[in-house]
């Protein structure tokens, strides 16, 4: 039995008022909203209301550049596939950062396969671009231009409006992708200057397996799935009414709770590190110190594996992270603190902690209690360790 | 509100089981499971769980076979585009038929902007394509052969072994989009000898917004979807596992009732053909004759319109369709009505019978005596109607 759940970025539990319309809505039988008669009405009200309630999250202009997904990883191959599929006749030259996500990531080392050319503009120790560097990146051949919102590791979150900047100056494509900031902290399409904007329902405790795409008017994209004209002819399918319907109530809830949200995540997440250095010591903070999340402290410590790490809480009823669960498979050291400066055993040493709305102060004590007593018995064990840890 | 549903190819209601299923699963709150601890746990089992259940259904020789999708339309995306892209290198042509479904089509016509040539071969009077159109159609540049496996206008089902015996020859890759047979018809992809096999849950009385790809161990295909490790490595993105739960229970409950489902279906659809010409006249049976699925019935009926009859009848309370739901925003004549040899007015009158679980005969005769005062009306103010229609 888990105690205590320290690691929100792999799932968030469903709010309440989520389950209860999910739950209506399993009974109530929505039929099929693209239906010509009137058994699939019911189900295309859900699904404008569901819309509306997203767009107001995100302040998109009108709920029409709103696209349901099934989660942020479709949104953001849709983004990233369909602008270099749409507009291959322009360029085939897309700029990123060394700090994104495996959908991201991967999606562009597909795209290279067609022939693509990517440059990966760098981040400094607190893993911000500089804008000026995306600005020198972009040629004559660039459609697209991808920079993470805010990163899902350490926290740290771009400066997306200056990047807008720039590529709005030179008729670039911009998309970004916030699926850990998307009802987490306030985001704005229209002030941000995106074309796309990728985001998930689960980031604001809506179901997994469902998310969103924010597309601009006149912004050209290739669908990802070709089919029906459902989804304003811009994603084909049967939609997944019932985790669109979850996620409209969760962004409602979002955006209703934000300030409060974030108030209590803010506190965790300072006590947090404030109280830390009473327990170990031998650690570094990741991340930038007010450009940050505030759900998530990525902390690297010296002389251990963050695995066993993970591997000892959970034994203890607690669960945190090494960092997203969408890598928990890959072995290799994190490319997000390679790319901030760590060392790789610090890297491998690194914890990410992800605050939700039950979390309390008691938990992120007794967390830090068990930390000690688990990093005490894992450096007595490391053939590196000698005794002498010191903060840097 | 409708009294009587007989379009249930554009929404199945959820089976009992599947939403005690449902609701249960959103009450637990699992977790992720890809995440690195025990609170992960629940979620992957019940993954595994519904992986076989689906498995057992198509008869895959192991579930790691089995990749759960965003529905059939992601399902039919994934194995074409994805064989495309991975074997181009091979050649750059397809073969397809003239009467499949709008997710084939597009997908095809999307790859021909990427200088994919397609061969569409005819069908017969009935709708079936010929296996030695096949072989034919098939060069040494053919890296696809794509043909459904039922058809969701006609119901009319393919030769699929017999293609397949074609495909194997030539060493070409055979994908079917069976999303109108899974669940409802046997379906045994070892039998079928097929390569890709796409399938969606709401067919077989599961949630809508998730489906399966069957990919045949050694099949190359490139991901449509990017990113995480999940669904070994073919279909990246936090799974939708309150969907993916709900069709597992489907599943189960589709291969334990098929026998009794198809008598049921079977019955109301031998009584509406039979009973049909007691109340009007002038009309044509789409499909063949014997190789068609149980649960639909397509007719042209003269000097009416399609859309006109849906409209009436759903004043009545009674759903029927004209096609598919997917394709309900676009105003042309059916390619498949025309693919079998309908003139185009016959095309625009005809109607797309489908039942489900709980249709009863008495369904079926209020059906006929709507049908037969709208068809009345709608050739009162005919231009074309001489009052003499009979059938052919």
């Amino acid at each position: 039995m888990t105690a205590i759940n320290l690691d929100h970025l792999s799932a968030n539990p469903l709010l309440p008022e989520v389950k209860d319309a999910m739950i209506e809505a399993i009974r109530a039988d929505y039929g099929n909203p693209s239906s010509q008669h009137r058994i699939g009405d019911r189900a295309a009200e859900a699904l404008d209301a569901a819309r509306q309630s997203v767009a107001r999250l995100i302040n998109s202009p009108t709920s029409k550049e709103v696209v349901f997904t099934s989660g942020g990883t479709e949104s953001v191959n849709h983004a990233i596939k369909g602008v270099a599929l749409a507009h291959s006749d322009r360029g085939k030259h897309i700029v990123t950062s060394n700090i994104e996500h495996n959908a991201v990531l991967r999606s562009l080392r597909r795209l290279k396969l067609l022939d693509f050319k990517v440059t990966s503009v760098p981040v400094d120790e607190y893993g911000r671009v500089n804008p000026a560097d995306v600005a020198e990146a972009v040629t004559d051949q660039t459609i697209l231009v991808t920079i993470m919102h805010s990163n899902n590791e350490i926290g740290t979150v771009q400066p997306i409006e200056e990047i807008a900047a720039v590529t709005r100056e030179r008729k670039v494509i911009f998309h970004t992708d916030a699926v850990d900031s998307v009802g987490v902290i306030p985001v704005d399409v229209q002030k941000l200057g995106v074309n796309l904007l990728s985001f998930s329902s689960n980031t604001f405790y809506g179901p997994t397996g469902v998310g969103g795409l924010y597309v601009r008017r006149g912004t050209k994209v290739w669908p990802l799935l070709d089919g029906g004209v459902q989804e304003h002819n811009k994603r084909a399918g049967t939609e997944n009414l019932l985790g669109i319907i979850g996620m409209g109530v969760a962004a409602e809830a979002a955006l209703r709770d934000m300030d409060r949200r974030i108030a209590h995540a803010s506190g965790l997440r300072g006590k947090l590190m404030e109280t830390l250095p009473q327990y170990i010591d031998g650690f570094i903070f990741n991340g930038h110190p007010e450009e940050v999340l505030p759900n998530l402290v990525s902390v690297s410590i010296k002389y251990v594996e963050g695995e066993s790490i993970v591997l000892m809480l959970d034994d203890e009823g607690i669960a945190v992270s090494t960092r997203s669960a969408c890598a928990a498979g890959a072995l290799q050291a994190s490319h997000v603190l390679l790319s901030i400066g760590r060392e790789f055993a610090d890297a491998q040493g690194t914890l990410v902690v992800s605050f939700g709305l039950e979390n309390t102060e008691e938990d992120v004590i007794r967390f830090l209690e068990a930390l000690k007593g688990t990093v005490k018995t894992l450096r007595e064990i490391s053939p590196l360790y000698n005794g002498e840890a010191v903060n840097e």
